[in-house]
């Protein structure tokens, strides 16, 4: 095989939390190729700033962790961004319009970007005209939203000749994730207090709704009506994880159902249960058509990894995407990247 | 909601077999939501001939078949031809060539086309200038290849961070399909028989290695090396279908396999087994990666149905892609195309 002769995409993480730290070190490794290369880090954690990179991964980089975003986008001029710093858009327009503003093409892990244009009319508005001025794109995505409740349903209807409903059952054992997840779905605490933080807002899973509408769009079905609830899943026995202990009784996660109205009928259902002791972890979808479809991924999709390969395999999607802000209906037949690295350098 | 204003995506129905019927019958359904037109339709079977379309699929049409296929594209100037004649490129090269001359984007579901660099060279890149010459997109789809055992393989990588392997498995009972596909697949031949047409070529599924190769095109791996096998499956005992009926001892169908190598290693490994009579219907995708990744449509995808879905979903995607011969990466997450007709004018 000829070498790719092509300059590598020039890639900045912006945010090294778990998934950051988790991206950074996939497109360090993927970097051996040629295809890539890691050319700046942003991050605020007094913690990881001035450190390099190599240090805070747990990898071979000198690229020094910098809390100032600005300097570094203008300093590298970044082909692309993978940004992990938040789950909400507002929290988040800033950055990405840095971002966009340096010339960087942007992929996300921000819950509520997968289909901003209900929920953030006025900020995906924005960020779309951004970007087209500066030639760009960018995206949200991750595992969820992104693929196991929305991209892989719609795949799975790829073949229908008509559909009738959809429904998505994402059975996940959260006591396997990281501690964030596990406290984001309340593990450990009482049902009151469950409910007491559920009638605050921003509880629970951050990006179900995001993906009903994105598979209500990629359908071409209007959403008439949309019913969302989140429930406790209350622990029998007690559950042990790596990082907390649920004694019976409280809660070991949640139960998030969204579903979308069409002439009256439910045609669009996703049901979410991230809990501690899940014993049946699936990624199921059930399709009502012609033919019907019942696609599941036994043992179900686990979400640290794969939330870093959606963002890592969007790259050289979203180098080669219309400028602007996409969604993941705008871009091809999901992949894993592999630049030519994986056998050579395998004993 | 407002009515889409834009002009009816005008399609031409090219062969008028098992899977054109089927096609046209599905044009016409969406149809009616003002998004799709049936203009025309060729065919060379004398039964066919100047019938209307509505006689020969059993659906409401007025569009009269007629065999001579410069007249109708010249005629009608379709935006897109759904060509459904022949297994093989070079027989079809004509056909699609007049196609693209006369302006349209082709959908087709000959086998050989979905990923044709290899086998076809020479017909590929003739297809691609003419194609890019004219404006038009042209592609080769439908279940096999073209989705059960390709892009739902890729897709199962969509997520992984790394993938060593990608097996796939597709058992089909060859009995609950139309008669071509059973006589395909051998079934009711003795095992001499068999082997007898094996040695002479252009036997069993055509489009494997299609599959094959769009699979390691997708993941950016070249091969090294290519293996292939053809068997029979002998039927322990009597099978009948509604069309024939297979003794013990006679050929079933096919275990078709084909596998791609790279650093001597097996990475991409395709098992499709056509029998009359399998019990236990299924498409399963493992993906040995990061994370691991097993992905089953329990009872397998209907053939000839998803066949017909492949194509006309195709429709949107095929219009809207940049102009040349592309293949299953090139284009957006697939998902059924439903023009909003199915709930208004269900009871």
């Amino acid at each position: 095989m000829v070498a790719d002769k092509k300059a590598p995409i020039r890639v900045v993480q912006y945010g090294l939390g778990p998934i950051g730290i988790g991206a950074a070190k996939l497109v360090l490794e993927k970097a051996r190729s040629g295809r890539l290369e890691l050319v700046g880090a942003i991050d605020i954690d007094p913690a990881k700033v001035n450190k390099t990179v190599g240090e805070v991964v747990g990898a071979s980089s000198d690229v020094v962790v910098s809390s100032d975003a600005e300097k570094v986008l203008a300093e590298v001029q970044p082909d692309l961004v993978i940004h992990t710093t938040s789950s909400f858009l507002p929290q988040v327009e800033e950055q990405l319009i840095q971002c966009i503003r340096a010339g960087a093409s942007v992929i996300s892990s921000t819950e509520e970007l997968p289909y901003p244009f209900d929920r953030h009319p006025g900020i995906a508005k924005n960020l779309d005209t951004l970007s087209k001025k500066n030639g760009v794109a960018v995206i949200g995505t991750g595992v969820n939203p992104g693929y196991a409740m929305d991209v892989l349903a719609l795949v799975a209807t790829g073949i229908c000749t008509d559909v009738r409903s959809v429904t998505v059952t994402r059975r996940v054992d959260a006591g396997l994730r990281r501690l964030p997840l596990q406290r984001k779905v309340g593990a450990g605490i009482t049902v009151d207090e469950f409910n007491e933080r559920h009638e605050r807002g921003g509880f629970g899973h951050i990006g179900l709704v995001e993906s009903l509408r994105l598979v209500m769009h990629g359908l071409g079905w209007p959403i008439e009506k949309m019913s969302e609830s989140l429930r406790p899943v209350v622990a029998e026995s007690e559950v042990r994880t790596p990082y907390l202990t649920v004694p019976p009784g409280r809660v070991a996660g949640i139960k998030h159902t969204a579903k979308a109205y069409m002439d009256g009928h439910i045609v669009v259902s996703l049901d979410l249960m991230m809990y501690v002791g899940a014993s049946d972890p699936v990624d199921h979808v059930v399709v009502e058509g012609d033919p019907p479809i019942d696609l599941a991924v036994q043992g179900g999709i686990f979400g640290d990894t794969a939330t870093v390969g959606a963002l890592v395999n969007a790259i050289p999607q979203v180098i080669n995407a219309l400028p602007g802000l996409r969604i993941a209906t705008d871009l091809p037949v999901p992949r894993c990247f592999l630049p030519r690295i994986s056998y050579r350098t395998r004993s």
